[in-house]
């Protein structure tokens, strides 16, 4: 019998900040930074309506903020709708390690049962670690099976990385973290069969829900099984033939699974990022002008046919999946980061599409995050480059200002410039932040 | 492809109270007695108070009872709480084809609602009916590798069940109940590995709060598959093997899967309930006296030696699963129908204890249902009779009074004679009962 499910809870009970690297703890503000701004751009989307008509139903204690609504409600429903709408858009971040979105399933729990407490930055920034690791260890445990068997790891392994960081911010020890994992293991669910539907980013919500009521079962004595990630008929067996203990224990590059979060600049599907990468190199590179562009090929692994290779698309929704289309709204200077790009008009804009009948794709042995675009000009030139969005930034002052530029396009509509740049200040000290409420009730729409 | 979800949708939308046979519903009003007094003998168990605390630190508008204590919340919490707390004591009704609890995960949700907006009986019973229904048909579909798997049918085609239910209940029409449908199916969680912590019956609850959440988020429009028990990657398939339609489409016996519901009238594993039964019918048939047996013979399906075999218990628990002590219990007239029996005292009761050491128990090739019981005398008698615990009452007079006598016992203690009796009185004219809050709120601990 293996003990991961033990060794999991006791490092998340015992982790203190100072144990994080000075550059995990900067990627998990970006995180934080990147969250925000992604559920803050949705609050208006239909199903972060439908959540939160529901919560206002309730009128439960307002002790948690709703993003953009600023309607205050219990902690669990405040995790259960800015969870969902946090992946409304499908434009926050990613782990491969996870195979799944680590911080939509888990930070709007702690953010919403630290406000309820009252918790620091400091406490937050620990316990949105501790979670965010072990959820990436459970799914390094189980990849890649339960997720090619039907499974949403965001769902079902959220919950458990929710229980996990709602636990180290409420202080449990380690055996109450086992009971939480063990409470989150048998109450998580979400089927890959609901992706294109509204209960995609909904099992992001009830994630972070299922989690954070784990947690508070977990403490209050709610008995489980303390092998959930063990025993022959736990979580992990049930819902994968993978048991990889040897990925759950492996050390991650640089220590810390959050170093290799992977953000999205592109507000499309993740597997474009590199196209789309290696196109405006070539544009910022060669100062060549869209008019000059005869011919584009975009080199990319086979598996995207199925994913993100519309043809000819028609809708704001489809030229997110579609590799020509994106490819060619980059080449046209169309700035690719804004959710308004993806429009229905700029799906039959005649320029792009006139562009995108000029890009061709080409199938070639390569890992799906992998691209190579080349583009023939004219005068028979030929320029190339390669990108590969599996890769996490090496360069952290960079990564900051690129999330930062995102959050203003995406925030400053909804919060104003003013208050947008006040929180981006405040994340900038997240650690130091006495109540992080401050920062949650700053998070309101005009 | 198969149209299962459209099918089970289309029925739940269309059924009327007027379809369901004078039969089926009463053995419905029998669910709702037998849920009740299940639910109110628990009220102080402290899993139930541990989701009480939780549903009071909410402090959500006052709209549905918590069955006992009397608080009132929102109908989300209230069948989180009730039906926990309904599966607490694992005293509550069972179905074959569910292979599970279906009253347990259904009809808290379903009441709950109904309290909420005020329904008529003869929604409810309409509702619940159909939720029942089509527990049955989901769970006849995938059994029984789901279970065999490591799911707990209870809670995850619980969920499903009831979301059909309280779908009804609200009057969706039948493409918004495969939305609920595929909601629930993609939230639906609970695996076996739980059985014998608080998570067990955590399981109940979470049905109950999964589907009825599901079936209000469908009515708001928000999108889910609605083939979630057809696809390739739906519910039913990646949850099991099984898909056996033709048993989906199957007619039950009487029309009706609620004809078959079987209900519990001793306080212990459902295995050892042919065996009591036995016992009690050669000690009522030939009038002897515990003093004059000399040896006892349980012939059983091996099956059970892993279930309910505990050789020499020591504690009320134990006693639950041991087929030698319980029936002891019932040969020495122990009243095996009352929670209180199954006691530590009596584990360690002298004349129990010597009883048991004349019982024997014998492996042989049966279901895992039926039981013979020999018992020989001090005079060289040889009396013998068999019981099977899958056949459901033939004759619902008989069952209507046992299951009052059950009720009496288990709920006089909570409401007082007098309000125990109005109970009944109610349920008895259920489906003419203009508002169900009439029923709840006498459900009320003194």
């Amino acid at each position: 019998m293996s003990r991961l499910t033990a060794d999991i809870a006791h490092d998340a009970s015992k982790v203190m900040l100072d144990d994080i690297s000075p550059e995990a703890r900067r990627v998990a503000r970006h995180c934080i930074l990147d969250l925000l701004a992604v559920t803050l751009a949705a609050w208006k989307d239909p199903l972060a309506q439908i959540l939160l008509d529901e919560a206002k139903d309730e009128q439960s204690r307002p002790v948690s903020t709703i993003l953009g609504s600023g309607y205050r409600t219990s902690a669990s429903q405040a995790a259960l709708v800015n969870g969902t709408t946090s992946h409304a858009l499908d434009y926050d971040d990613a782990s491969l390690a996870l195979n799944g979105h680590p911080s939509a399933a888990i930070l709007p729990a702690v953010l919403a049962e630290a406000e309820a407490i009252g918790a620091s930055g400091e406490a937050v920034l620990t316990a949105f670690v501790a979670g965010y690791e072990a959820a990436c260890r459970i799914g390094s445990l189980m990849h890649p099976d339960h997720y090619r068997r039907g499974f949403h790891n965001t769902a079902t392994i959220g919950a458990l990385g929710a229980a996990v960081a709602c636990s180290r911010l409420l202080g449990s020890d380690a055996a109450t973290v086992r009971r939480a994992l063990g409470i989150a293991g048998t109450l998580a669910a979400g089927l890959k069969h609901s992706f294109g539907t509204m209960s995609k980013p909904l099992h992001a919500g009830w994630a972070n829900h299922t989690g954070l009521m784990a947690a508070r079962y977990a403490r209050r004595g709610l008995t489980s099984r303390e092998d959930m990630l063990d025993a022959e008929y736990g979580f992990a067996r049930t819902m994968s033939r993978d048991h990889h203990l040897n990925r759950a224990y492996a050390r991650p590059n640089g220590g810390w699974h959050i170093l290799n979060n992977l953000f999205k600049y592109h507000a499309c599907c993740y597997n474009i990022h590199a196209p789309i990468d290696a196109a405006r190199e070539i544009m910022a590179r060669s100062g060549i002008v869209a008019d000059a562009i005869k011919q584009v090929t975009i080199q990319v692994s086979p598996v995207l046919d199925t994913v993100c290779n519309v043809q000819d698309p028609q809708s704001g929704l489809e030229i997110k999946f579609s590799l020509r289309h994106a490819v060619a709204m980059a080449l046209c200077g169309v700035d690719t980061a804004d959710i308004a790009s993806f429009s229905d008009a700029n799906a039959l804009r005649p320029d792009l599409v006139a562009m995108r009948d000029r890009v061709a794709v080409e199938w070639i042995e390569a890992e799906d995050t992998f691209a190579r675009v080349i583009i023939e000009n004219d005068d028979g030139a030929r320029l190339e480059a390669t990108a590969d969005s599996s890769i996490p930034s090496a360069n952290l002052d960079q990564q900051e200002a690129k999330l930062t530029t995102k959050f203003a396009a995406l925030v400053n509509p909804i919060l104003g410039v003013g208050r947008a740049n006040q929180v981006i200040a405040t994340i900038s000290e997240f650690e130091s932040l006495e109540d992080v409420n401050v920062l949650l009730l700053g998070c309101v729409s005009d």
